[in-house]
């Protein structure tokens, strides 16, 4: 699954994540409602560090290396726990966001396809 | 917009992502101080979904059709946001999870690696 | 702790939840980890009224009557889940409160007390 | 500030939350948005201390002292910033969940009323 250049490729982090909580013995504490609970957690972790900030500030927390470091764990965490969640349910998150962006470009559509026009909302 | 076969590529889905969101002028609502709390909202729904449940329950809530959809649904929702946050921060969501994965084989060594053991990587 | 006036008394209303709840036989449900899920839930849908607005609007939902009833409906339901959830562990939450704030009150000491000063943090 | 009884009342509570902010000059940070994400930030440290436990297990939290304290260091937080958020919208918490109360008895009607058996209210 792993394309060809030194990507790493979705599926197989998922295959490695998969592989590296069954050789601790972790399926029994990875039910899909304790995953959930975590990929919650995880997702406010990433919450906490812009929770003060004004919006300015959000844009520019990728300067800060500490932070940046911090902001790119928790997004890896957070990434983490979604897949093993797919995993255990047999979901295909690729599927199924290709799924939803199509039922969204149907819900939200374009007003008008005039050239200097086309916004939302 | 996926890349040669049947399957959609990460990348790609973040790109429709970002020129989806372009072409409704929402970028002014997609700080990264929103989208985080929109993934967060999103992991909650997921969460909602399970709160009742047994253990045992949440493990076949896709052995019902409206269940199945739901989740999936959530878990698209999820991904979405992650990806936009991403693409706001310029964050790399597979490298960051690749690190993580390296990061956490050190933190969590195996506790022997005997022949016929180690049932992990 | 007021009974006599026509302001409710948090005892009080956390006596009411649960007798609701045990009316309705729901006790099996409400173990520790389901309603602090369920908590954690309703605190999200207080943020998803908020997540795309700026500090400013944040400032003005009140001036709306729907949204004014949708947030404070909120609040309801973020109180009940916690005094639900301190029912069934034993947990006083206006102790746990006020020993929280006279510990902040060490951990976070105002700088000096010099008149026209006062400023923390 | 406590009324009359060892009893800490809630209202006093909030006025000291107030008022401790108002000291550190802390109200520009204390827009609704920031203080709703801080809300659902809490809640989710409290799931954090029960997503991996079985129901069971997390019936039992408060038998070991260090993880009680942080239970109820958790629930200090939620209600702190509950009561803060009620502070800047000028909405009473208590008034909220009475009403809420009142339609969720109207909502989830007992099945029957008959005389020994209604064991609500």
């Amino acid at each position: 699954m792993t394309t060809d250049s030194e990507h790493p490729d979705l599926a197989a982090l998922q295959r490695r994540l998969a592989a590296f909580a069954a050789a601790r013995n972790w399926q029994p504490y990875h039910t899909p409602k304790n995953l959930v609970a975590a990929l919650s957690v995880e997702a406010s972790e990433l919450v906490e560090i812009f929770q003060w900030l004004t919006p300015e500030e959000s844009a520019g927390v990728m300067s800060d290396p500490g932070t940046a470091h911090r902001v790119t764990d928790e997004v890896a965490d957070v990434l983490a726990y979604l897949l093993q969640f797919c995993e255990v349910l047999g979901i295909d998150p690729l599927a199924a966001l290709e799924a939803k962006i199509d039922r969204n470009e149907f819900r939200f559509p374009l007003p008008q396809e005039e050239p200097g026009e086309g916004r939302g909302e």
